[in-house]
């Protein structure tokens, strides 16, 4: 595992070269908002630490720089056109004199934290999936153990005024999430998200029961009404932050936050939320990035089921009724990995020779003629013709125009 | 329109022919149990006089009608193998001397009925839908007035033994489509059904309000708890069956009855129903001809309600929670309460990032200037003028001497 407090002290450069990347995050993430598509690409194009250079002016660029942030936007479905880095640079310059990563990170110590960044063994690979808009950095409060894998994390968010009703059936999904050997991952809020924790914290075991995701900086256990619940979820489980200690929760730094939630589980349950919800917003993000979404339906004339009925109706999302279905759903996705892999393998063990070969004689990414494949598979045109329509209609080989490939998996 | 009294003393031959048929009709329905595929096939091939010939052995048939009977059964997605004709007419053989086709009709003349057959100016097209499955005829008694359009008829079903919920949803969803000039179908049950029948006629103007179509004979009301209310049904709407006078409503009959519920109505609405229940069997009815199963969301502690949930999750059942909604679905135009609740004023959806973080870095009590602002918010004194405005404009910040705050909401 890397070591943050390692720096200058170790003489090997390649921690060396983490700790100053480490360091350079925890300026980047103070002086950055989440989600500054520019500084996350100059990042990508740069690494962080030449990045940090260049967002405080001890470093220049020229117009390579700004052709390679301009093509990371559009990679991640942005605008053509951006204001450049001249004008990016006078949005930053104010906070710049404020950086003090070191002091960020001596506070994390103090509170028995660290700075989680990507590489470490903490970081949860699921992030990735966020492409550009994966966290600089995670600022990490509590238990020092790795995330279960994706589908055994599991997102359950809604409203802050929750009902009886949505309390009673949040606690037991998650004390039965937990006890199953999930983790329940919420953003710490009142209502539906305290009573997810609650839940999860009654009923882990080992592992990680629970994960806050929070919106301002960890040093603080906000809101207030939920300083206990959050210093116990530290305890046995973590309360994580993309913003350093110190920062405000503010309403940007909510919206963007339930990004990290969205990606960290593989399904976002939506217990109980208002037409117009924060948790609708974590919802879309989990669809945006191809995760489930699922949510509890209630009584039509609950104005806290209103957001969850909305999701049902437009929004494609799933309706889970008790713990088994929520396990369901995040097992699917496990399971359909490895069915797919098994599936694959009987599909493979029930094909001919021949159609092996031929398989095995199609390109992945370039595609193949008819006549091509003959030599290749060493064929009859009649015999490659018949088995490129027998691998065909087992989505094993696709063609367009009489250009032939292997299908890609899904 | 057709008259049913006009046998034997109207000279047309065409209305003759129409009479011969009708009384064939009246005569099979009691020799058939209803969904007789053969039976049915037989009608298609030889029309409804000469089937029942062949039926009552006064016809006898050769190799073709056998063969086309057995295409017909095969196009309706049923066997290629059948007991063959033979077996067929000893089938039916203990019921031929029972038939009084005549007296049948009769006792519909005295109840104030009549019975309606394919092509008659009452006839509901959308039965068409059915195909093979389509009912020979309809013992129709009340209101003579045809149905309207598809997209004008809803059908809601659901458990007999509803709870206070299920009846108040019901009894509000059925008033409203009545009072938007809907039909309601229904099939005159205890519960979900009578709280439709009951909403119905309570919201109904011109038109048929609701029609209950029963799974045994119309001369009897049938449970006799709801005779009141189907007499009532009987006098502003209609109640319909394609039994005849004097059969009982077996169990067969109540699954076979679901299908023309389900065919009379655009949308099929299951407002209540337990994990097995016959509203269950309705929305399989309706989804098999292509029309659209809606379904009302509830608490997931009611049973009642959970036949429901299984619905939203495996049988593509779409989500509805109010009139609007269900009106949406028949293909009404600009009823929606829905789209109400967007316009539900999204202050803040319309901001761009850059202005929901300045929004957020404004004081609410106190003021702060543009400098402050840009270190608090984190972006250019520019950025920061320009945001001001917009907010300004949007009367989500005010001035004073450059001072700035967030506007109070008014």
């Amino acid at each position: 595992m890397t070591d943050i407090e390692s720096k200058g002290s170790n003489p090997v450069a390649a921690v060396g070269m983490q700790d100053k990347e480490r360091i350079a995050r925890a300026a980047l993430a103070r002086l950055m908002e989440p989600q500054d598509s520019v500084g996350l690409a100059l990042v990508r194009a740069l690494g962080a630490v030449d990045a940090l250079g260049v967002a405080t002016g001890e470093l220049s660029t020229g117009p390579t720089v700004e052709q390679e942030i301009s093509a990371l936007l559009v990679e991640a479905g942005g605008p053509s056109t951006w204001v450049g880095l001249p004008a990016t640079l006078r949005r930053w310059a104010p906070r710049v004199s404020d950086l003090a990563p070191e002091r960020d990170l001596e506070t994390m110590r103090r509170l028995g934290g660290r700075l989680i960044i990507p590489g470490d063994g903490l970081w949860p690979e699921q992030l990735e999936d966020l492409g550009l808009q994966e966290p600089l950095c995670l600022w990490w409060r509590g238990h020092e153990q790795p995330l279960p894998p994706l589908d055994r994390s599991i997102a359950l968010v809604g409203s802050r005024d929750s009902t009886s009703y949505g309390a009673s059936v949040t606690g037991d999904l998650a004390y039965g999430l937990a006890q199953r050997g999930y983790t329940v991952i919420s953003g710490g809020a009142y209502g539906i998200d305290a009573h997810a924790h609650r839940g999860a914290l009654s009923g882990g075991g080992a592992g990680l029961p629970t994960i806050a995701v929070m919106a301002g900086g960890v040093d603080r256990f906000y809101p207030s009404g939920n300083e206990d619940l959050l210093r116990a979820v530290a305890t046995q489980g973590a309360v994580i932050s993309e913003v350093p200690p110190g920062s405000a929760p503010t309403r940007y730094r909510f919206l963007q936050r339930n990004r990290i939630i969205a990606a960290l589980a593989s399904v976002t349950v939506v217990v109980e939320a208002r037409w117009r919800s924060g948790a609708l917003n974590t919802a879309h993000h989990a669809e945006s990035i191809g995760r489930v979404v699922a949510t509890v339906p209630g009584s039509i004339h609950s104005a806290n089921s209103a957001g969850c009925h909305r999701l049902l109706r437009d929004g494609g999302a799933v309706c889970v009724t008790d713990v088994g279905e929520v396990a369901e759903l995040a097992g699917a996705i496990g399971e359909s990995n490895s069915e797919e892999k098994t599936a694959d393998a009987a599909v493979h063990g029930g094909l001919s020779l021949e159609d092996l070969i031929l398989l095995d004689a199609l390109p992945l990414r370039s595609t193949s003629s008819v006549e091509k494949l003959t030599v290749v598979a060493g064929l009859s045109p009649d015999a490659v013709r018949a088995g490129l329509g027998r691998l065909g209609l087992m989505g094993l080989a696709s063609s367009e125009r009489g250009a032939w490939k292997r299908a890609k998996k899904t």
